[in-house]
């Protein structure tokens, strides 16, 4: 549409979605300190994969990067085949494929709050309506209200899962129920944390025609740098998803890396295994604390500690943990992430001096239980 | 929209535009030769970013990336400031944004042909028009017939200058005159093979509100694996364009080498000092061949050579270049990728022997002019 300016002349404006999409800026800056608050992994990758990039040639940087041979690699691992996946430049790229894929303006998006703030942009920039859900008590998953705001509109509904940044979960058969439920409707089911829950949807994407399911390599695998993650579906729509991706979405050293990523299993479950240890013990402190938390699948514990000042008490501490109060439900709520035996020694202690500083002892913070 | 399947059943679909989108496979598989087919550089980047990518940790890996640092660096080295410019997944991310920012179903894109695949492809997931625009004899640049073609409905002009596939150019004044025609149009001017030409129109980006520059790493930089590009324009415009893009589109390893490419200039021109004379080389012997060609301003030179055997012939002998004649006015030709002088001389021999196992003759192919 032609806009005259003020003056009558005409300018260039963007889209009406984009004038008004927010802009999601990280906290990224001078993080130093013990990276517990983005989720990642505080040991970093296999050595295997820092071995593979060590011997990478300068004609694999001046090439443009070839993605089908490692999607073979990738569909192997999985279990699945080639023309069921896409590899993307992270999950944030398969998300927003997928919305540039289905939804349009007049078109409806359901997620459920609180959740992964990515969804919300993606849709909005497309021009299509975002229908927030909220989760119920304790963060449960609101499998009927969900169901209850499914409309002929609706095209996407996109659920983490274990969902960011409660770590809570929802169940097969809730999920089974809403895929079913909405069949025109893409359903995203990100599972960003599966290694560390172990349940997932991926091998019911071959028969359910509008299940995607999305992995990342920038949690337990240590890759967040690399950016690389991986969309599942049915063919017949990842075939769709594929036509809207760059041929040379994802760069080089990621799909160099990936395969010995992958092959170096050991690693990953000894990780896995050392992190949900160390969430046993962050969980057993803060109830001996009497600090209100939401028991998690994930990497991470969701807190209420009143969050100002107790990030700003565990930074001085050398551990940077995630205010999360902006999100829904989560005033006065930290998100910390949890690492291997050698890093939880001193989150524990930070904690505890945290706390002692704060005053916040057994029982006092009782009356913050939602 | 809720389409009924053939059975009845509601079913999920692409939106319309998707559905009908050609889907862009470009042929990388077994490249085995000198490959002078996609424009990259046959040498590699300078040894500086490959020394730093040896010293990458695991941290580093681990990590989000951090983008704006190297904003920063690469803003200073194009003498912009940091709101003028986004760095992109490659500018193929940059055309992506621009398209995803600006247009919607009934707006008008235009592009002149033949030209860079993907303008068409990103147009089109929008559901807009895409308008194209026939180069004129021999390729010159057609200013009057796309101003003819604006309407209030033009939201987009992509120019490639130089344009790929033909290597010919715009001058600047006549890509001012469309600038100053389309005052609610995006006017992207695509640089991808600026260092090659030497002349730009980066510098007017701060008072002209419409223009777009894009710059990428992946030609005369040698970076094409690690897919890095940077799209300048009025920070108003680079505003709204940031706001759709993840913040992490830019991968670690692509942030940590470009301030070592970009600090390494003598590098870099000594190389497309090097490529220049190749160009000149390689005209010189189309000429002596009486083979039709465009004078090219860029690392690469299109000539009418009756394509697929010749192309065949050249692979057998090493050397790999791109048959272009799908493209619009391109029958019977090819793109062959200019390398520094160690890569001259087997160019130039595989080109005497195939012109001579193919009969190809001074004078032969002057039939074959536009």
């Amino acid at each position: 549409m032609l806009i005259p300016s003020e003056s009558g002349a005409a300018m260039l404006r963007p889209r009406a979605a984009i004038q008004t999409l927010p802009s999601y800026h990280p906290p990224l800056g001078g993080r130093n300190g013990l990276r517990f608050d983005f989720n990642e992994n505080t040991v970093g990758c296999s050595p295997q994969v820092l071995e593979r990039l060590r011997q990478v040639s300068p004609e694999e940087l001046a090439r443009y990067p070839e993605r089908e041979p490692v999607e073979a690699t990738v569909a192997a691992f999985l279990g699945i085949t080639v023309p069921e996946l896409l590899l993307t430049n992270g999950v944030d790229e398969a998300i927003h494929l997928l919305c540039e894929t289905y939804l349009e303006p007049g078109d409806e998006a359901l997620i459920v709050v609180p959740t992964y703030s990515m969804y919300r942009i993606y849709v909005m920039a497309t021009g299509a309506q975002v229908i927030t859900v909220p989760a119920g008590k304790d963060f449960h998953f609101p499998t009927e209200e969900v169901c209850n705001r499914i409309t002929s509109r609706t095209r996407l509904i996109a659920i983490a899962n274990p969902n960011n940044p409660t770590g809570t979960v929802a169940p097969q058969e809730e999920l089974l129920r809403i895929i079913d439920s909405a069949p025109a409707s893409a359903i995203l089911v990100d599972e960003a944390y599966f290694e560390f829950y172990g349940s997932t949807l991926l091998p019911r994407c071959h028969e359910l025609p509008n299940l995607f399911v999305a992995r990342t390599f920038s949690k337990a695998y240590g890759l967040a740098g690399l950016r690389i993650g991986v969309l599942v579906g049915h063919p017949d729509q990842i075939r769709a998803v594929r036509r809207v991706a760059s041929p040379y979405n994802v760069n080089a050293m990621a799909l160099a890396c990936l395969p010995e990523a992958l092959a170096d299993q050991a690693y990953i479950q000894q990780y896995v295994s050392e992190v949900c240890e160390s969430r046993t013990l962050l969980e057993r402190a803060l109830e001996a604390a009497g600090i209100h938390f939401w028991p998690s699948r994930a990497n991470f514990v969701l807190a209420r500690v009143g969050s100002t000042a107790f990030t700003e008490q565990m930074r001085r501490r050398g551990i940077l943990v995630r205010n999360r109060s902006s999100d829904y439900g989560c005033e006065g709520c930290v998100r910390i992430t949890l690492g291997p035996r050698k890093h939880v020694d001193r989150l524990l202690s930070a904690l505890q001096e945290t706390l002692a500083v704060l005053g916040i002892a057994q029982g006092m913070s009782g009356h913050e239980t939602r």
